[in-house]
């Protein structure tokens, strides 16, 4: 009997596990330049968070979670995506009581039942950051520059930002009639999905892949904007071009989500000869209430690992590897090897990447698993070194070789 | 309505969660100087998996795990353990095949429906290590420096490292025998785990924590090791000799599970008034097989970073908190503020840790916040600066103020 991962999952396994690595340093570094602390919520919560932080009748919800009784028959289900268990643990933690705006990240694994394709698991990856507290725009064109910083110092070309406002719930009511008057006419003609979701919200109808072309010419909510979303977007972009972050305003821009208001972004860039958006976000200044916690502005950020990794890949981006290794000891012959074990774990004592031979292969194997290794050097223990007290070491790159006392090896590697 | 996490899991919280990343990154620091590469398995799996690695008859698998069916009617399970999904991945991407010894670690969530108590959680976090494809000692040796060498790093004082050789099949055998012989007679008066244990598993009803005085004089599995084992154990302890980590036999540790073969060990620490295990592993030669691979030797360390963390606690270790902020910048009038935005991306975009106020308060509260973060500096920069082109900088350690040019503060803050 043998045994493969489920369905959609993967193995991330040592050579390109060093890929997603890079890129969680890259967060978590970026994170503390710009004052965001790591958070860590359960990989299960309660189905109602999700069904109400998400959307009841969102696909998401409705179709792709992972959902079951657990053994005492609560129902839980795997989280889906970030954002809702960072505001249940803002809430339920009494975050808002701290003086300062919180801003949080996370890095982790989430989970939708959707059909396997490339780039998409069930098993997913994300990347998030969040900041409560603050309506100040000068927080939404950090975190729009968070993202953007994250995307560019991976190594990610010919990114460009989207950027848009939805507006307050005022200036979203009153763009929503203008749209249904703009809509209605055209309602039969629309395509299936459009027809049921036009009027629970209209606004995702712009949308749509299929009738692109009907709406060339459809009102903007930039139009709709009342002078409190006016002024905070016009300094989101004030802010932007300060930073020299170029940006496009993309009215149609409106995230999959009902519960942000004024900014919405993505971040698009070109993959396998396609414009993919490739992360997102926007800020929700009533999601913090709807899961029950006194109403508290919020806005934040969400990208895929998978997706950012499939894009380097596609623009054949480089991603550091694993550090070559310092030194692979050689020993040769039952009194070496006695010897040898004990120096490894002193040079690994010291800080230095040193392996060796479990296998009891001869020196040429040794040597070819040293080159695998990306040793840069290579340190031999045979028993005449033994006998005089020493070990042969060759630098790897040029070859040489000279003699190095046995206890005067970490101190030549160091200097090395 | 508001929301609470699902029972037995935790929030991890900034002013936490440091605490975590400092453990995990001492674990993947010290890996990488031992040469061992992560690998990220799926956070479920088949059920059948984790039955047939872990044992069908374990308390983990017949009462704890969260298994449920999937929308395929899949039997999928959270993964209790790390070891079986890292042996499953290990067969399936056919890492054996690889010329040399395959040095693994994860670390990472996994859960077990269990009573909630103090540091036992649903959701829990493990870091462990795995060498597959050598039967050499010094790979077993390796593995217990490895964990030894971790939680000394980490700061755990009074570590006692117990090992123990529990033979390979033939002289598990013997002293099953043996065993039983001794075992038989006091059957009747043995506690009611023992007597349903006793005749699956002899060895573990020597663990049993009722009956201890009653095994004073049971004869020891060292006696029925044969030449092939008796030569393992003892260089097992040789190169830990050579090492210099400190070890006691104990010939009744056993571990769990009745997959180990040869080494066997464990770690323990003085918590809270009493002595715990806090990590322990062994070498298991028929892990591989029975997961359906071509029989490879196994060697592997399994630890609970929430019991590290407990136990680090209990003696007092302080573990090095976030890093300070280098500057915190105060901008006092709108015209200020609209410098200081792109000003603070600059100064993030160098590399330096920065931050400002969000939440348009008076000098003094901003004052109070950049001592909440511990900044190094402040730069006010106000009405007059911003016409002067400087910023006031205020060395917060000495109370010192001096005027820095605006674009000279990055310079100014790196060489300081």
């Amino acid at each position: 009997m043998s045994f493969q991962k489920p369905k959609g999952t993967q193995d991330l396994l040592p050579g390109v596990v060093e890929k997603w690595q890079y890129l969680e340093n890259k967060a978590r570094e970026l994170c503390r330049r710009y004052n965001y602390r790591e958070i860590r919520t359960p990989i299960f919560e309660h189905t109602e968070l999700f069904q109400r932080g998400v959307g009841e009748t969102t696909d998401v919800v409705e179709k792709e979670m992972y959902t079951f009784l657990d053994k005492g028959d609560r129902s839980i289900s795997l989280r889906p995506e970030g954002t809702a268990g960072v505001v249940r643990s803002y809430v339920e933690n009494k975050l808002y009581a701290e003086p300062d705006v919180t801003k949080l990240y996370y890095i982790g694994p989430m989970f939708r039942y959707e059909r396997p394709m490339a780039g998409r698991y069930r098993q997913l990856h994300q990347f998030g950051i969040e900041a409560f507290g603050a309506t100040d725009p000068a927080i939404d064109a950090e975190v729009i520059a968070l993202g953007y910083t994250f995307y560019k110092e991976v190594g990610i070309r010919e990114l460009r930002v989207e950027i848009n406002s939805v507006g307050n719930p005022a200036s979203r009511e009153a763009y929503r009639e203008t749209l249904l008057a703009f809509l209605n006419p055209m309602r039969e003609t629309l395509c299936k999905d459009c027809q049921s979701r036009i009027d629970r919200n209209p606004l995702r109808v712009l949308d749509c892949k299929v009738d692109q072309d009907k709406f060339v010419g459809a009102p903007s909510i930039l139009d709709s904007l009342d002078e409190e979303c006016r002024t905070h977007f016009g300094l989101v972009q004030y802010y932007l071009t300060g930073m020299g972050i170029p940006f496009d305003i993309n009215p149609r821009l409106v995230r999959g989500l009902d519960y942000y208001t004024h900014t919405a972004f993505e971040y698009k860039a070109e993959g396998i000869g396609a414009i993919d958006t490739i992360g997102g976000g926007g800020r929700y200044n009533g999601l913090v209430g709807q899961i029950g916690g006194n109403d508290q502005p919020g806005v934040g950020l969400g990208l895929g690992l998978e997706r950012t990794l499939l894009i380097l890949e596609a623009q054949g981006v480089e991603i550091p590897a694993q550090p070559p290794l310092d030194v692979y000891l050689v020993a040769m012959g039952d009194e070496a090897e006695k010897r040898a074990v004990p120096l490894l774990y002193e040079l690994r004592g010291a800080g230095l990447l040193a392996e060796k031979d479990y296998l009891g292969r001869k020196m040429k194997a040794q040597m070819k698993s040293a080159d695998r290794y990306h040793a840069r050097y290579v340190a031999i223990l045979g028993e005449d070194e033994l006998i005089q007290g020493i070990l042969a070491v060759k630098t790897m790159a040029t070859g040489e070789q000279t003699n190095v006392p046995l206890d005067g090896l970490i101190d030549y590697l160091k200097q090395a």
